[in-house]
């Protein structure tokens, strides 16, 4: 496509509207605004053929000849360096409208569902909702006191998985604790569970991740989960909650692609 | 133990010796100088307690009282800030002789190594380090285009693993070659390599794995290596090196622990 069929808007840049844009790089701003950034030309090239809603983009000339969408603005790079958050490839940024998750489906028979407890860390639950993605698991829950998904580093570091991963935030041990009464298995990973080989994995089934630092919280380890645990053969002292789930999510995979 | 009772020589700061130490966050000046740096109370508490040769240790005075070495140099806050690389917790700053490892031994029976080629983010190689310590992976074959082994950030990500995990910097398709000759089985984890459930996993075995954004070399594409792969069930273009090196070393874990 060329700069001349690109339809945009050549506009005049303003100090509010980049101000309006900066203020998303904010929680609290995102939160009221509910609006989140999606950045760099890889990402908002596949939000744009996912067919997501997308308020408005920002772009340099040169990145605008390849891009359509009405709301499509110019910008001096000096200003979309402000404007967007990475270190790099600040060219171009999307405002985007975080999606309203307020239901919970029941879960399917086949279905695993990953539950997130505390993990604060955006570059781990960008990687939480990627290996989520890559293994099929289309539902994630997470703890009120997990990092935001629409955090900017989350976004960006789960490289256009939360196109497709459905996070919903909830008050997780009611959660849980419905879901498995309801029929659900849960299982929660630990340090000192049971090596996850020797557990048929069942579904539906929910995978429960704690946070790094602190493990799950008592309220999570009250449930009436199966604790479960990579079997350790070295001296790491512990595993990265998202090389634990991908560990743990590989077993998952192989149970259920091979019925014993 | 007590400060009074902490052996350290309490120096005047200079600018040369801060200099000198600063000059090792360069890689240039760690291969010249064969040091490098191991930074935070925890992982130089683990350092001392493992028995490695430290050449020198620099601290606040706060730190120093917690720890023991002949060469432990006391110094305002605001200059470790300057010596050390962290964002935060730039209290202890440890000096260490970098290992020689021109020798790799032949394989044991049941060894599994780890190869990576070409991985360049030091993040995704300290990770890699501590997805073999935990596994019981011993050994760790890098190509000489790795990011180094020594680079701070990978030394931090490793989180101690760096002390148990012996990295050799090899000419990697020759080294590879010579294993396979002498043995050892070869697998290449690519995207498109046949499911690793259905691939008994021999030792002595090789787990090569490419960079995260090129995949393997060509090199390496060429040896006679069995192609394997995660499993993909969802819609994620691909998994980042350190989450597939997690997911396929449980499943040579598994089938060592489970012969079929």
């Amino acid at each position: 496509m060329h700069a001349s069929s690109a339809k945009y808007i050549r506009a005049v840049s303003t100090k509010a509207e980049l101000k309006r844009v900066r203020a998303l790089h904010q929680k609290k701003y995102r939160e009221e605004e509910g609006m989140f950034l999606v950045q760099g030309m890889k990402l908002v090239t596949e939000l744009l053929a996912s067919g997501w809603p997308v308020q408005e983009i920002h772009s340099t000339v040169t990145v605008a000849a390849h891009l359509r969408h009405p709301k499509l603005q110019i910008w001096p790079a000096y200003d979309l360096e402000r404007m967007g958050t990475l270190e790099h490839g600040n060219e171009v940024v999307a405002v985007v409208p975080r999606p309203e998750r307020t239901h919970f489906e029941p879960m399917a028979d086949d279905e695993l569902v990953l539950a997130v407890d505390g993990v604060a860390d955006p570059g781990n639950m960008g990687a939480l909702l990627r290996i989520a993605d890559w293994f099929g698991v289309k539902r994630m829950l997470c703890s009120v006191d997990c990092v935001e998904e629409f955090n900017p580093k989350c976004v960006q570091a789960s490289m256009g998985s939360f196109l497709r991963v459905e996070v919903h935030r909830v008050q997780l041990p009611r959660m849980l604790d419905g879901l498995r009464a309801s029929g659900a298995a849960l299982y929660l990973a630990t340090m000192e569970g049971d090596v996850v080989f020797d557990v048929p994995l069942k579904r539906p089934g929910v995978l429960i991740l704690g946070s790094e630092s602190h493990g799950p919280t008592d309220a999570v380890r009250a449930l009436d989960a199966r604790s479960i645990s990579v079997p350790r053969a070295g001296g790491a002292e512990s595993l990265n909650v998202a090389m634990a789930a991908s560990a743990l999510c590989m077993e998952f995979a192989r149970q259920r692609s091979m019925p014993s």
